[in-house]
């Protein structure tokens, strides 16, 4: 097994800047220095001496949380269930990011962690890439990433929570061929995420066993680069004129989530139709608010706190244990009815 | 001026004893002996050496947050607001708590704060006694309070940062009378803050310029202890039924925030009441999801970007030189009209 002398000789630098990199203390190092030794950590697949290290930096009782945006209330909602999670368990703090889903910007903030002494983090819905995480983990922070199960890969020490999100699209979709909509089409922005890519595969699927291919579609939102998850619900309202221009038009549509589902109806009722009566619309998440506009968004539901108890036990875990092989938990999701949904009037 | 030593023989306690205290490590001492210091700390006025104590507990970049919960959009978007505002300017990371307004729960948040050499905190919309802020600028945490404005009370080290809560109240009270309404309802859950004191107060001093005391009143959600801030838009839902079953009927309606307004129109809605065409709703916040629902909410808008940077700036000024006169900032929220309001049908 490989050791601390075995990088800084790989890497042609002191033991000590390896050190510094292993404990995020960057800002006194070069680029290139900096460089060289994550390559030889890298190479060597070297894993530092948790319990040395926790002698010398000592223990911060601080779990590290990356959301894309607290202004999307699910991952507000999610943050406050996480806290909650983590304090009443194990008395642990929750230091919060939010990315963007930026992966400089993630990658920052687990340099930042590390120098702070804090060992486990929980990152949610960080873009296809992963191997930053996996950068993490080979300097000693334990992560749990949320929103992405995947197949799991060799060699990786990060473990997966996620609600199922193939499963989500494909009932969402269901729901609506069951209320006899032929017409489908399945709304989400650009910038793709192991998570939408699941739910648009779940609508595929479904679409695909009911022989509706041609007659249904993935429509991504044309949108600017700013458009991140605070503009979710300003996509939905514009993607309104861009369905209602569609020749011939779907009838039931399901969106990646509700913000996009509520910006969606506004949308459509600024364009002059009507939700269900022209459209109806299934989102997804089961946010707090979605029982609340009018018509009710019918949403599929994701089990925030089962998820979040179990991200923060098995981060806790796993700081302990590095050595853990990687685990792929799926939380199955509930479709909620409510208003939005209704039988096409042409059917 | 007091030293620790002083700060021990009041207690009669030893020097670490109270070092203890200063510095959050409290889970070592006898409650008796905590309480005795905090009592010595408060009769002498004593400061700690700010200088001395950052020697030996070092400086950690972070920014300390205590707000009531994510789960409200509100403090989601300030969340966001504020970590961009510390992160850009001057590199801090983001410590988060959600505090649900329990003054325990706000002062176990500060021992953390303080064992973790944490310096800065802001803390948004606590309940209306403040004595355990002082608490903790007197063991050398700089606190900057949201939503609080209050007459500068001699002694306090606390700045305070707010939106003009009366003028909000006033202003969203003065839009319904200017469209006719005669007959008004302000909404407000049981439990009170400073901000909803004064958003009451600005609607009851437009109400009464205007001469409509006799037909008006202010309407405490009568509500279980369970309701927190992610139950304000079930709140506002009840509270439905109470406005249909008066006699006579309010015709316009100002709540103490855009949660409890969206809960309150899909009640509304429920019962057989049209919006605007019924009743006439006003909300406060600004909450983005406002521009979506059915019809769009009109609401008094909170100037959020400059509130977090202000209050950003004065807490690491604060943290820098404990010593600084206390401010109290006041910002000016604007009213954003939408589609909630109208004629009242019978004027």
């Amino acid at each position: 097994m490989a050791t601390i002398h075995d990088v800084a000789a790989l890497a042609g630098v002191s033991v000590s800047s390896v050190s510094n990199v292993l404990s995020g203390r960057t800002d006194k190092l070069g680029a290139e220095t900096y460089r060289r030794v994550e390559a030889a950590i890298s190479q060597l697949n070297y894993r530092p001496n948790r319990a040395a290290r926790q002698l010398k930096t000592g223990h911060t009782p601080m779990l590290g949380l990356l959301v894309p945006s607290t202004a999307n209330p699910m991952y507000g909602q999610l943050a406050l269930k996480i806290e909650a999670a983590a304090q009443e368990r194990y008395g642990y703090r929750l230091l919060l990011a939010n990315t963007h889903r930026d992966k400089q910007h993630e990658a920052r903030m687990f340099e930042d962690l590390l120098s702070f002494g804090v060992q486990s983090v929980i990152v949610v819905s960080s873009m296809d890439d992963e191997r930053h995480l996996e950068n993490a983990v080979a300097r000693g922070l334990a992560v749990v990433s949320y929103d992405r199960s995947i197949d799991l890969a060799e060699h990786s020490q990060v473990d997966h929570v996620s609600p199922d999100n193939f499963q989500a699209g494909y009932i969402a979709t269901d729901h609506l061929i069951a209320h006899g909509h032929t017409r489908l089409a399945f709304l989400v922005p650009g910038g793709k995420t192991v998570s939408r890519s699941n739910k648009v595969a779940g609508f595929l699927k479904r679409v695909s066993e009911a022989g509706l291919q041609g007659s249904s579609e993935v429509i991504e939102g044309q949108v600017a680069e700013t458009f991140g998850d605070s503009e979710l619900a300003d996509l939905g309202f514009a993607m309104a004129s861009q369905i209602k221009a569609m020749r011939p038009m779907p009838t039931g549509i399901v969106t990646v989530n509700d913000l996009l589902a509520i910006g969606l109806m506004a949308g459509l009722h600024q364009v002059g139709l009507h939700v269900p009566q022209d459209v109806s619309v299934v989102g997804m998440d089961g946010l707090s608010i979605a029982a609340f506009t009018n018509p009710g968004l019918t949403s599929v539901s994701m089990p925030l706190d089962a998820m979040a108890d179990a991200m923060v036990q098995r981060v806790v875990e796993r700081s302990q244990q590095l050595e853990l092989p990687p685990i792929n938990m799926i939380f199955q999701p509930d479709l909620v009815g409510r208003q939005s949904v209704a039988t096409p009037a042409n059917s």
